[in-house]
């Protein structure tokens, strides 16, 4: 079990559609293959900052599996008229809960 | 409630001994008016990187409360001898809760 972190930068202005768009294609990660939780992130500090915080069963889950599929396509139809920038996106694994 | 994320890189040999400093340090945060939970995160991609995901009540619980608290002095003691730059401090909330 890992985390995707996508950072995405939204064009200002933008914000309300793209919290719209989101929730819309979250049915197309509930699909996948492995995909187990998808949450929306929004920065205090930079209101036009999200972070997407999805969980898979592995990292191939995600870059193999997911990017090739149909539901990869129609994500991307959705939210990425709002993007001002690439998203930037990384992958972790808990190595700590503390409490 | 918001999400405190801090993006660290610590200095590449020193994963095992910061892994060791964050458990040691938790119980400073479990202390804290108004946090939640902790939870570290290292980077696949970047094994040298982490983010500390700590859960508070509001920010100011944080950057008021926390950081003129004598466990925030406990906690950099503990964890900034392996920083290799300063933590990237964001505060996030959720907007989104798909599944």
């Amino acid at each position: 079990m890992i985390h995707e972190i996508a950072e995405i930068d939204v064009t200002p202005g933008s914000e309300e559609a793209f919290e719209a768009a989101v929730a819309a294609a979250a049915p197309h990660f509930r699909a996948a293959k492995g995909c187990r939780s998808l949450k929306l992130h929004r920065s205090i500090e930079m209101p036009s900052r999200y972070r997407l915080v999805v969980e898979w069963d592995s990292v191939d889950d995600h870059i193999v599996s997911f990017r090739e599929s149909d539901g990869f396509q129609q994500w991307r139809a959705l939210a990425s008229p709002h993007f001002a920038a690439a998203p930037r996106v990384e992958h972790v694994s808990k190595v700590l809960d503390a409490f």
